[in-house]
């Protein structure tokens, strides 16, 4: 399809300009005032045009757990998590549907998705995500979360003294499954990019790092895990590595310009240092992070020495919304307070430049989507400024960033194909999906955790809580 | 009127329970199962029914300003939202209106607003404010923003160490100007109630604390001011009464029941002592304080002191949203980072009841309104459990804090009239609204600042940032 959008504002040096911008097929074509007419005309006066923003950090089972879990730290709601996983195919479709819409209707148009797999149904379980994100038309990164270490390998010593199995796949068998999962659904082309996404180092050996390391430079794919979230995990590092979890990735090979960390709030300015130094990627997600205590990421030290820094919404059992506006407005002010001089603070223009060419930076894309560039790939936003929610007419961006925008994007394209219009999803029937998921419960029953109770008083213990 | 609400979810201790709801005329008339329907039938079915939620600290006025003013500290950001304030009295009464309707559609069926007066017309200011919320059928606190020291006085020396004339009214005056608000505008039976609103300690003498008191004696008024906001004005403090300025605000006789304090960060555990033996109110706005940097108020200390917490949006012009519902998840979830003991941490129960009952005894209606209780008054929000944002079907409370609701509001009732029914607001035209404020831009152009320049070198300098 080819598209003219006429008349949009869009964020030049010195505040705004209007704009029209030519879109043809998968591509933006030119951008400037006056434009000929091509294809079909879409009004875009009174509407910010943005890039899409990268969701740089889900987990999109997680779906079914929005306002399950109850408050409790990473280690403890991890337990809980588990224990209330969904292990249907077909529920792994649902969510990654859902978690796409969230997505999309707050200004997003990609995707990384650490993946949890059913155990057993590894290949179907990225078929039913792949499938979603195929039929909505978001551009995604499925980021299968694979371990080869138990769930208490997780735990610092004194909480993992726990009776134990160890893994059930050895990590030969796992690095098996992702070759067969690259094989299968790793189709660029068609939007859907895997990648391999360890869970972490402390549920993850150093072979499975060094197994996904080669199979990443092999097939050129992405790299994703979870880092130093939580104070436990900085505990781990210093048990089993004798030092900083950064130094020992490093070590690994895992870190280049397509390895992006999620979370990576327990690091020190030498960590920090190697970031910088191996082009990483850090992907914050400032909600999760509040809403299980993890910390406080010293992202205005990443930005000061030159980390790339995206946004994530994190999966909805640690951050029941799935909205990228509201990961931006907190993931930002939130570093207000731990620094005193405001010239280092991040601002609402700074804001969405990370959530856009950050967050495509962070999956080694951009080069070819992130900004308003002509040749590049049309992830497109329009925003309507006269939705109530942003009025008056001050700095669209401003308003955007650190309001409370609802229902405010009005038109979307992914790749060059219109997926919202008129503030709509074009690709699936919301209230349809709605109905679908309301169907699903059965009033709203009090689940049953059990593995917290095995766990929960030697992590107390540890951690130098009160008994 | 009256009303019978149908199978409405309501949380009871250990769960949910479906009820049916009688109000009759302003008051919660009768609930339970299958009550007999009297008036008009309203079905709740699928809907959570909370009671309203108090908007404990706002400046009205700052609507305009919303998306306006760049990052900065509060001594900083104060000197450009003076700047532009607006000096109509329309659009104060536009601005009343916006921040209602915003306050109504996310759960909030009271405000406190601390409202700017237009200099020279402070009647009609509050005149303004009061005919719209009249209109919007909010319940209403506006606590006339005064005080009588310069600008300037503000600041901690060697900031104030600027040219500055007095301030233009004196003490007498303005008690004067209070005294007439007073006798023209408090009126509660219309849900409309003037509170006594000095900005703070560090712009008001002794003597205008206490004439306000004792006005608030005579007339059984609720008092509000802000309490030390940022480091700054401890800073202050220590300069002006060479110790604590709560202390110095007991002294006054200005803490009681009926004292609500904005902010309340810089405070020490003898402070926290102080708010607790004097039964005064915290209202916590943590989206303003991240935005300027003002710090974390610890208001799980505060909690643990047995200090009352409510949740305050601020102005527009320090939190660029006017949403209850993100002021109490983040105002919760933010302090989980402040404590490890995830025992201490506000559950999203905890916070509903924050911002409902906590809300209106920060404004001494505790025995009147604020809880699903026969016989108080009918602020009374619906929620619907089967919008998109509120699903899958887990718990509804948790996801209404911790989600991003959009929409969720289907009917709210304020003293027992229906304000909002099927998610549509039915005093104020709320389209009609928008086109009003969209038409009174002309773009978005760069405002001029001139204030800030006067101060900011000395800022830095007191403030030990680099020049």
């Amino acid at each position: 399809m080819t598209y003219t959008l006429r008349s949009a504002l869009v964020p030049v040096e010195d505040g705004y300009a209007t704009v029209d911008v030519q879109i043809e097929v998968d591509r933006i074509a030119a951008i400037g005032p006056d434009l000929p007419l091509v294809g079909t005309a879409i009004e875009a006066e009174n509407k910010l045009l943005l890039p899409g923003f990268v969701n740089g950090h889900t987990h999109s089972p997680q779906f079914w757990q929005r306002g399950l879990i109850p408050q409790l730290p990473l280690e403890l709601w991890l337990a809980d998590v588990f224990d209330t996983s969904p292990t249907e195919a077909e529920k792994t479709y649902l969510g990654a549907l859902g978690t796409a819409i969230h997505t999309l209707l707050s200004g997003g148009t990609c995707i990384m998705d650490h993946l949890y797999l059913i155990a057993g149904q590894e290949l179907e379980s990225v078929a039913a995500a792949a499938r979603a994100y195929k039929e909505v038309g978001i551009r995604a990164f499925i980021a299968p979360l694979i371990q080869d270490l138990p769930f208490v390998a997780g735990y610092p010593e004194g909480v993992k003294t726990l009776p134990h199995q160890p893994y059930p796949q050895s990590t030969e068998d796992v690095l098996a499954i992702m070759e067969a999962i690259v094989a299968q659904f790793h189709a660029p082309d068609d939007g859907i990019h895997i990648a391999v996404g360890p869970t972490g180092f402390h549920r993850c050996s150093d072979a499975l790092f060094e197994g996904l390391r080669d199979l990443s430079d092999r097939r050129n794919l992405c790299r994703h895990t979870h880092l130093l979230e939580t104070r436990s995990q900085k505990i781990l590092a210093q048990e089993r590595f004798g030092g900083s979890a950064v130094r020992h990735l490093q070590q690994l090979g895992f870190l280049d310009h397509r390895t992006s960390l999620a979370h990576s709030i327990w690091l020190d300015d030498a960590d920090i240092d190697i970031l910088a130094e191996t082009k990483s990627t850090v992907v914050h997600n400032a909600l999760s992070n509040l809403r299980l205590g993890s910390g406080i990421a010293p992202v205005l030290k990443y930005l000061q020495a030159g980390v790339n820094v995206a946004f994530g919404c994190d999966g909805f059992a640690s951050n029941d919304g799935q909205d990228m506006l509201e990961a931006i407005k907190i993931g930002s002010i939130l570093h207000n307070v731990t620094d005193p001089d405001y010239q280092h603070w991040i601002t609402p223009h700074k804001a969405v430049e990370m959530a856009a060419i950050g967050g495509f930076t962070g999956v080694n894309l951009a080069d070819q989507v992130g900004s308003l560039t002509v040749g590049k790939q049309a992830d497109l936003v329009l925003y309507d400024l006269k939705n109530l929610s942003l009025l008056p007419r001050t700095d669209p961006i401003k308003l955007l960033v650190l309001g409370r925008p609802h229902a405010a994007v009005e038109s979307v394209w992914v790749r060059g194909r219109q997926v919202i219009s008129g503030g709509t999803l074009q690709t699936v029937d919301t209230a349809q999906f709605s109905q679908t998921i309301f169907n699903d419960g059965t009033g709203y029953p009090t689940p049953h955790y059990k593995t917290i109770h095995q766990v929960e008083a030697h992590y107390r213990r540890v951690m130098g809580l009160s008994e």
